[in-house]
């Protein structure tokens, strides 16, 4: 028998990104782990049906789907097609039995940044009464600042809440990535704010100098991100779900699945859990 | 005769690094430009009485002096050096017939971004009746929030004003930066209440992924920050002084300083001006 995980553990797969999706089901069985997130790449190698049969058969809930997003287009056919593909994203979420489908909203188009942010608002607009109706919640991630041009005009938790509101709470959430929000000068007042639009929480850790803008994330406890004590704070604004650990870096793509995943399990416990 | 600067223009002599003091001031006067931001490390080439004299002698007002701040130190002791070397400043801010003295308030102390910010804050208290007393108005800048942990735990514009409100306006205001500043969500509520406390504004340009965390920093025009938007929001807010262009760019430190402020002037005018 495996030792089991902490509790509220889970792995966002592509911190063990050498794994394919049937190695990350066994390794997380393996190793006692109850909550795995996805992502659609990886999901695409067996197909939807078969992954939630791997993952119910593992005894694996999937705490999320990554990821839907990417809203902004610099045309209206462009923007049509990420509607399009947000609504298999949605389909794939249901079918794979998570609740939770995290947004990467989108870059800039050109220079205009306020016209990409009201093309994020649309396309949520758009997207959002199809979640409803297949039950999928949508967890709006705002990234840090310094990946606004590329991937994501969305760049703090009040930001995110400003948009997640014109909704309801049951189908537009959040989702808090320690790496992105824990510089936010605002962030307790902000977590305060989402409440129960908290739909995950994921941790890493922050190096300085980050030694790649994407790819420059840390485990747990080798960075000054103090993930204890943000946790409680999650916690406090009453957040008591899954904690992923999710980490892009380089290293440990390149690592083998069981080494990473023990990483993190110990990692978590020594500074999260 | 020089062709003259665009209006409001100035450099920050950041930008031409390779030149010293007197070859800056020189070729900025050679160019026609009025206006120079300066750092201690040149200055201390030729000591304050010299650089204030050469900057007179060619007509070169001093824009800005970079710079003070790193309030956040481990123990008593630095602490209270640091505020001995704000003070030096503050007497060459007052020596150069500069206002400004321009503040990086400094990176966290171990896991503990609170307490840090809270060391700046205490920082600042000390040191405004010093500045007050010479008539040197203190700029708090907010770095962009990737700088956060090394350099400048003061991330935002509405972070640094609400640090700044605890001071008279004639004694601390903020450095606008536009590469610190771009992607903020809140920046045209926060420059609105910022007003007269805008001590300056500093143009440089964003290209994604930056090549450097801390020297991937571009000439107006190369990136993605639609610069004369920002200034008119600048502009929109009170704001009628000069306007550095700063620049850390390995590229550009290594190129000789004629060849950098020509193409400072020219982008000035293209995307600035």
């Amino acid at each position: 028998m495996p030792d089991g995980a902490p509790p509220r553990f889970s792995l966002n797969q592509i911190t063990a990104r050498s794994w394919s999706l049937a190695e990350a089901v066994a390794g997380c069985a393996a190793a006692g782990v109850t909550g795995i997130g996805l992502w659609r790449d990886k999901v695409a190698e067996t197909g939807v049906a078969e992954a939630a049969r791997l993952c119910a058969d593992a005894g694996l809930a999937v705490t999320s789907l990554c990821r839907g997003g990417f809203f902004t287009a610099e045309s209206p056919a462009g923007r049509q097609a990420a509607l399009e593909d947000n609504q298999r994203a949605v389909d794939e979420a249901a079918a794979l039995g998570t609740d939770v489908l995290v947004l990467v909203c989108g870059g800039m188009v050109g220079r205009d940044l306020a016209g990409s942010r009201a093309m994020v608002a649309e396309g949520l607009a758009a997207l959002a009464p199809y979640a409803a109706e297949h039950g999928v919640r949508l967890a709006l991630e705002p990234l840090h600042p310094m990946l606004c041009a590329d991937r994501s005009v969305l760049a703090t938790l009040g930001q995110a809440l400003d948009l997640a509101e014109a909704h309801p709470p049951e189908v537009v959430g959040v989702m808090v990535d320690a790496y992105h929000v824990w510089w936010d000068p605002d962030l307790d007042a902000q977590l305060a704010r989402a409440g129960d639009r908290i739909l995950g929480f994921q941790v890493c850790d922050w190096v300085q100098p980050p030694p790649d803008v994407l790819l420059g994330r840390a485990l747990p406890g080798d960075g000054v991100i103090d993930l204890r004590g943000l946790r409680a704070r999650v916690d406090a604004a009453g957040y008591t779900g899954p904690i992923e650990v999710e980490i892009f870096a380089a290293d440990l793509w390149s690592a083998p699945g069981e080494q990473v995943l023990r990483a993190c399990l110990d990692r978590f416990r020594d500074h999260v859990g």
